[in-house]
């Protein structure tokens, strides 16, 4: 929960449209006069009975956060978050109207070696996920560039937005928005050849100097990322990473590298996105600060790992040791063993009602634990147990300390940390 | 966020008052009319304008959570969940808007090893943040039987309503507030010795039994609280357990134990509060299926924490290397000591910018980081470091290969999970 007036006017104007609006607690329509209710128009009577809104994502409320804790913090911050967000947007596949967010963040840093950080951290994350993707890198910096070079730099806004949906509706389409919102035949003309550069990185680069020589914003963007992509090629990387000049990400406060990532397998949109905020902070007073952050979409992650059936791989185990509960008599007996399991780090429980051992098992089985611990009348009077192992089927009774031992040895090693 | 038609009435009065109400999205004033706009009465306007709302416990969500998935959850169902909860109250100390609770449960299963066993969890976790602590334990069906003996039986949510503020403003005021509610002067007069019920449990079980012998439910309660102690009796427990009669619990889905938790050394309300609820997912459909759980407030575990200083005892250490930059040139080589410092799992940075050293060793001290990694042009050329270790401000050159030993035996050893 944040002030809307924190939130409002940071995602641009289909942001603000998107925000989630709580209503003033008590006695909501004291600042509204009966004639403003009927006559209002909507926009502004949420405004007078709404002062309070959900989080749209993590890093305006972030950059408050460090704004008002500027002299508690120790700069250059680092930090992770991982909290849900709102957006109230119409739900679908990879949309959600409540989703949770894991954002990594530098403020205080202009150095591109935290954008090679954060592309380190993407990768890693990646590599264990096992999800095969593409890191798609660009900078705003050439993008403001490009907008010189073909004569429309007051533009900008209007020709990122439309070269942002290249990817969903194609060049052509693209090209008549440009058309339709105005932007000379000329100035698409001139576009052409730049975001259908083709090569690798670094022939592009020298392509994009040659045009945008003239430009010292643009130039400035093209050495940054020559910066990090030799950061990048000087290290073991397992994503794909590629140089994409239609790549614009839509939040309007970011001001040099853009970062996006997608799977290579599902087609979900953007897993991961982010890139560098120069004055995010100033907003909120305290300007002249540099910032650099990703975000990476849990709920879609998730959605990757389902449909790629990767969750069984990663999954760690629940319970180890299911103990029979055979009732009241036989409850202290079984408390000891699991208070003994669980010293020693077993994951263990007793089942909590003396039923039918039948149902019992079947619990067992339905959750995968391994190991069933069997303390009935005849195994308290001989001050033993009975342990049965589900995979085989196998039943031997043992003494305690053997429980413990084989417990020690066996389920330690086999079952735990995977 | 939740459908509000799952969150209204489950809190009682009261509670419904405290939820957060989110403003319908788009256009919110379709469904109300002109005429409804002036002459409604708040509470319907808003229910008009409103169909979602925050969370107010994490205990109803979990309760529809459970019926929605009926057909692939396996009961006994145990959970633990960490989320966010909103109250629209006034906040002050102990009180907030947004607070994280941190909830277990478990769902199918109406044995009083359940409450034994969130006991142990209490206990284990404020022993482990060395929190002394007094565990409160009650049962609803005891406090019904208390109604039922002194005549009132119908006035049972009067009754514990008022004997609920009796730590806040002692017995003489509980007694008026009983009184001004019309309880008879005579039914008053019965409660006295109930409430002010002295003795250790087991000698306070036997009067209350003699007292309630007549009232089903309430020998229910009693027998389930005899249970229910001598488990813990039999077991060490760290905390201090008490039997409190006249622990309410305000909120009106338990039936069975309840259970409260209250900081020895800071006051400020309950740390962890729970209890048994019989029916709660009957709302939602699904009637029959017992369940038990309790809610730690993360928050207020955060200001006990801090107001007796225990974080530093606590907490764990971050960054255990940083490496200085010295610039363009020495990167190549710090980025390679990075990578083999992180492969070893020891926590690493590089710092990002190529400042003056001394801005980078304050950097270091502020964020209490014991050692630095010096590798500048002439540790390069003789493919060495200087490893400064900054508790005693010892300094020595050695290869990366010793570095490594070097970390592997110190670093791991003493700085590494704590």
């Amino acid at each position: 929960m944040e002030n809307l007036a924190t939130l409002l006017g940071k995602y641009g104007e289909e942001g603000d449209k998107l925000l989630f609006r709580i209503l003033n607690s008590g006695d909501f329509l004291s600042a509204v006069k009966d004639k403003d209710l009927t006559s209002m128009e909507q926009n502004r009577l949420s405004s007078l009975i709404c002062e309070k809104g959900l989080r749209y994502d993590l890093t305006v409320p972030f950059a408050r956060y460090v704004v008002q804790h500027r002299d508690e913090i120790i700069f250059p911050f680092k930090r992770y978050q991982i909290q849900p967000v709102w957006r109230a947007d119409r739900p679908q596949k990879g949309r959600y109207r409540e989703f949770f967010q894991c954002d990594v963040d530098v403020i205080g840093s202009d150095s591109l070696l935290n954008e090679f950080e954060l592309i380190k951290i993407i990768d890693d994350i990646f590599k264990r996920l096992r999800i095969a993707s593409v890191i798609k890198i660009n900078n705003r910096k050439v993008l403001s560039g490009i907008a010189e070079y073909i004569g429309e730099a007051t533009r900008i806004t209007e020709i990122t937005t439309a070269v942002d949906k290249i990817d969903k509706i194609g060049i052509r389409a693209v090209n008549e928005e440009l058309n339709a919102k105005g932007i000379s035949g000329e100035a698409i003309k001139k576009l052409q050849p730049l975001i259908q550069l083709a090569g690798n990185a670094s022939s592009r680069f020298s392509k994009l100097e040659s045009l945008l020589a003239l430009s010292e914003t643009g130039m400035k963007g093209i050495a940054e990322l020559r910066t990090l992509f030799s950061l990048i090629e000087a290290s073991p990387v397992i994503c794909t990473v590629v140089l994409d000049l239609t790549l614009v990400r839509g939040l309007s406060y970011y001001t040099g590298t853009i970062i996006e990532v997608k799977s290579k397998d599902v087609n979900i949109g953007s897993i991961c996105g982010g890139g560098r905020y120069d004055n995010l902070t100033g907003v909120f007073g305290m300007e002249g600060v540099s910032g650099v952050g990703i975000s990476f979409g849990a709920d879609r992650i998730y959605d990757v790992l389902s449909q790629l059936n990767l969750f069984d791989s990663i999954s760690t185990s629940g319970t180890q040791v299911l103990i029979l509960n055979f009732g009241k008599d036989e409850t202290e007996y079984n408390l000891k063993i699991l208070d003994l399991l669980r010293n020693m780090q077993v994951s263990a429980e007793l089942y909590p009602d003396p039923v039918k051992l039948k149902k019992q098992m079947s619990y067992a089985d339905s959750k995968k634990i391994p190991y069933i611990v069997i303390a009935g009348e005849d195994e308290i009077r001989n001050n033993i147990v009975t342990l049965k192992i589900m995979s085989t089927g196998d039943q031997k009774k043992m003494s305690l300390k053997d429980l413990l031992s084989f417990v020690k040895s066996e389920i330690n090693q086999k079952t735990r940390f995977r």
